[in-house]
């Protein structure tokens, strides 16, 4: 049989299995030509599906239709195939969402090359957050040996490799995360030079001041997570500052609908002459092979920490995903079968 | 005797005769090598002065210094020089501040061509605000014929020039102004394809639906006026929209010191993958001929509308400024001797 996660009502709030149902259906017989039948090994679960649940448009027009198995990125095997480029047992990637089995033609994946990593990192650090992270970094941030870069949600899957990635091109890195353990993991694991835990402040003239006495200002922001956090970090832009706009999670459960208020900032850009340029991972899809040949090597020699948060069962997704906004996970969150 | 407008508090809120003092001197006597003696015949009021009054730093570190004279363009004739380039009755423009006559190093006027435009010129659209609209629009703003360009502010110096520009680089444009007059004159005389008076709406949902109506989106949004203004116009943005911030009018009379608040919306630029940049007249200071090669015949032909506000009397400096923040000015405000 094959289960399905159907994604059934739009969240107000949060999101969580609520808005989900449980069914089986049998397996699809058949394989037309150039058609293959994976098994899910691993599912995504990312913040911007809950974007995408929306009511008002937003980075598509339409928000994810309900009664259909969920969107989302899946690590699987082949299972049968009726194409010559896959064969039963290889590793592949696809969108093929929250299901156990998945008929799809074989130019919708990518085959994956597990001597290079393992297969789930095609999820992470080497699949849609890695990419995310690289071309934000590189192509919005526009980062320079010196430079003080900060991000926010760093113990996250795309903030935790934007932070390295940053390391690498000489930076000085603060991250901003919530609670003492996620950021004793960035100062210690992933060796960032600062790294300000948001929950042991009160508020956001706190944390300007801590961010402040520790690096004065900032050249590159790469932001996930929006709200007061970054009414912190902004005021604290430097000449010519980049502002990333990667994600603003803190808003996603119910602000995108309802905005949310807050100070008005756009005077710092004035008189810095900043930029603020948003960025989505699609942009960039046609140049994953660009970053694969420079991160693939630095993944591969272990240069590169990506953890990544597993969380078992097939049945966990909704609560996995719901946990995205309310949970302690670090890095990649995974559900497995 | 010379007469100098002398800057003697900060204002917290509008800015007026309050914060100034009217000061009478004896001509300075004697100039070095290179000085001349410039006589004031044109004082600029521009909005940026009363960013410089804020009490936090801004796009210099310190504000105006108190009890000196207050900092403006000025465009005036010389009367006595020391210097070979410069000869008596010669018109130059420089920083020469609030009052009647000034020394100056000859490097730092501006010797005007009175063949291509009237003198006043060199403080509207061949100057400061001049360079502000060119740079900002085609270097921030990046326009292509086709491109939607909305203009915050379009009555304004800086405004009224952005908009006829992008009508040159075959955009169509839409200006927002206070008043039906006003928008009239942005219809009838700069040949605008819209124009929205935002004081007949009473609200940002009002406006945004107004302007969602005449041009359904926005490639290039040049914004002089920030606050709720700007609310209706960010959430149209088109995909790649570029924002170019340019001023906040509306909110540098106590905004600045005390930020009000207003809805979060740093999700549209993730949406669209829109950037936000802010620009200032200095940044572009070394790149004003190739301004003056390009705007210049146009000016000289007459095909470019520039309106100038004239006030006469050196009294009526600082409330002249005041009226840039309450007044129903059109173009350029000047204060004639």
């Amino acid at each position: 049989m094959n289960r399905q996660w159907i994604y059934l009502r739009h969240p107000d709030g949060l999101v969580g299995p609520e808005h989900y149902e449980l069914r089986e259906s049998p397996l699809p017989e058949g394989l037309a030509g150039g058609e293959v039948l994976v098994e899910a090994r691993y599912w995504s679960v990312d913040p911007y599906m809950r974007i995408n649940q929306s009511k008002k448009p937003t980075y598509n027009e339409l928000p994810h239709a309900l009664g259909v198995v969920q969107t989302a990125g899946v690590v699987g095997q082949v299972l049968r195939s009726n194409a010559p480029t896959l064969q039963p047992g290889d590793w592949v990637e696809g969108m093929l969402g929250w299901q156990t089995h998945a008929l799809a033609h074989h130019s919708q994946l990518r085959k994956l090359d597990t001597q290079l990593a393992p297969p789930s990192t095609a999820l992470g650090v080497l699949g849609m957050p890695g990419r995310t992270a690289w071309f934000g970094l590189t192509e919005s941030g526009r980062p320079k040996a010196g430079d003080v870069v900060i991000v926010s949600g760093a113990g996250g899957a795309v903030g935790s490799l934007v932070a390295q990635f940053a390391k690498r091109h000489g930076c000085t890195v603060l991250g901003i995360a919530g609670g003492a353990a996620k950021c004793a993991w960035l100062r210690q694991t992933l060796k960032l030079d600062h790294a300000v835990d948001y929950k042991a402040h009160a508020d956001a003239g706190a944390l300007v001041a801590e961010i402040k006495r520790l690096v004065g200002g900032v050249d590159v922001y790469f932001d996930n997570v929006g709200g007061w956090i970054s009414d912190a970090v902004i005021p604290l832009v430097n000449r010519r500052a980049r502002i990333v706009i990667c994600g603003a999670i803190s808003q996603y459960s119910g602000g995108l609908d309802e905005p949310e208020l807050g100070p008005r900032w756009l005077h710092h850009m004035l008189y810095q002459r900043a930029t603020v340029q948003g960025m989505l991972a699609r942009d960039y899809l046609h140049r994953m092979d660009e970053m694969l040949r420079i991160v693939g090597p630095w993944v591969k020699a272990g240069e590169i920490v990506f953890e990544e948060t597993v969380v078992e069962g097939f049945e966990q997704l909704p609560m996995a995903l719901q946990s995205l906004f309310t949970g302690e996970h670090r890095g990649k969150l995974l559900v497995k079968a």
